[in-house]
Formats: structure tokens, sequence, C-alpha cells
């Protein structure tokens, strides 16, 4: 399970952390999930994010694994709530699209375009926290979107000055 | 989502509490877990339980909806491990088995039993929360098998005087 912290600021996106939680050390279902919970609540406490993001499929190999998956993720999420921080969700795809361009790219390309646009000295070792990373970045251009995004004429008619006759 | 509460002595099993969480209320899935989040973690506040046990099913209708209820046991299961209470799961047929004596009775055979054990005044309303009080039955019967059974000669030589030579 992996994870990516970032900060926005008006200028740039910087990296804080990323990283994976090993969870092959633990041995039973019940001791992974606190674990997952844990070391995410962690992150939540040390970082104090506004928001929080995950990707999440909508489709599966079995029922069986889905249903470990969604575990997993309720307790990250938990996490998350725990703290009041709000949650966003991303399909795989969108995540994707959002950093490399396409739907369709391969983990190895995310990784690589990531190491671009947040100047990383080099590649993420484990290819889940550079998609966890991937996330955080699809969430701060989405959330940078909806900012500029006007939601009232004043504010339409204070971005785009030029468009109002006679000034 | 049910719930139910019971408190385990010597003598007897009692009901502390048992409801059910209505999350249609809720639009979204997001406020949902939040919802599930809050409710169990006050119930764990509010009673503190030695222990937690839930249902799993270990099939479903689809992966979808696998997803979903991964993620509402992810968060419920997150309450109980954020106070380090210890959970067990119980598959549904077990269940059935430890309250009613066989593993495919239905769930109004479940709650008709339940009241009986528990001398409860009136049938649940709800079969989910008397499907909860089961689940909390069935652990209990469980933990009461497991504590009676030695762990050491030294145990089992103190619960069972008759068998040492020469005593």
């Amino acid at each position: 399970m992996g994870y990516g912290v970032v900060q926005q600021t008006a200028q740039q996106l910087r990296t804080a952390q990323y990283g994976v939680i090993h969870l092959h050390r633990y041995k039973t279902h019940a001791l992974k999930l606190q674990k997952i919970f844990e070391r995410v609540l962690a992150l939540v406490d040390d970082f104090k994010p506004d928001e929080v993001a995950l990707e999440a499929p909508f489709f599966g190999k079995n029922v069986q694994s889905m249903l470990k998956l969604g575990r997993a993720q309720g307790v990250a999420m938990a996490a998350a709530l725990a703290r009041e921080v709000p949650i966003t969700e991303y399909a795989p795809r969108k995540v994707k699209q959002a950093v490399t361009g396409h739907g369709h790219a391969s983990k190895e390309q995310v990784a690589h375009m990531l190491m671009n646009l947040l100047k990383l000295p080099q590649m993420p070792d484990l290819l889940d926290a550079s998609d966890a990373l991937a996330v955080a970045v699809c969430h701060a251009y989405q959330g940078h979107t909806q900012r500029t995004q006007p939601t009232s004429w004043k504010q339409f008619l204070q971005q785009n000055p030029e468009r109002v006759r006679g000034t």
C-alpha cells in the first residue's frame, strides 16, 4: 500500500513524503488492517493534510479480493475521517490521464512523468509509492482547476477583465 | 448496519444495547462511511467492550457491492482498532449454528431464539439488529469455550485437581 504527500503552493507542487506500508510482514489480515490504520493516522497527524485522495478501482479479480481491498481502503479512510479530513476518490484511468495525459499509461510512464513534474532526484523505488504520489498530484490539479473556475459572474469578470466591454 | 452489545458474566449473558445505524439518510458513500465510523466509535467509547466481533461473508453478489461492504466493515473495524479492541470474525453460517443449532436458520428463527436466550421482552424490530446481537452471542459462546480451555499444564492441573495422582 503506497502513500504520497504533496504540498501545493501558488507557484509549485512539492513532494513532502512518499513511501510504502509493507504489509507482508504481518501475518493476519486483522494485523495488516491495524497497521494500515496506525500508519495512515500517523501520516495524517504528522502532515495535517487539508485533503485526502485515494484511487478507487471499480472492478477487480474476484469478490474475495474486493472485500479485502474494501476493508484496507475503509481503515485508511477511517484514519482521515477520525481527523475530519475530506476524502476524494479517483478512478485509476483518471489519475493516469491527469498525470501523463493519457488514461492507459503504464505505471513506469506515470513514475517517469512524476519525476519531471515533482523534480524528484530519482524514480521512486516502488511503483506503489509513485502510484500514490500520482493520486495526490491528480487531486492537486483537480483542486486547482476547481478553484480557478469562476463560481459567479463577479468572479468571472474579475478573472477575465479583457472580456468586459468598455474597460 | 446493525449492532448489538452484550455483557457476559459467569451466570448469564445480558443485552446492553442493540440497534441499527440508518444509512439511507446520508446521500454520499463518504458520508455513510463517516457515520459508521462515528457511531461505532461512540459505541466503543460508551460501552468499552473487551472484544468486538463481526460477521464476515466470504461471497457476494458482485465485486462492486463487495468493495462497498469491505469499506463499511473497514471503517467499523478501524473504530475498534482505534481503541485497541481485538476483533474476531465469524461466517454467517457459524453465527446461525451457534445461536440456533443449525447453520441454515432464517433471520426470523435467529431473532426468535435470541429472544429466549437473552430474555428480550420483544423481538427486535429490525432483523439487522438481531443479526448483530446473534454475532455477539456467538462470540460470547466461543470466548467461553476458549477461556475454559487450559493453556498450560499448571492451569490444567488447577482446573482438574481430580486428575492429579496422589492428591
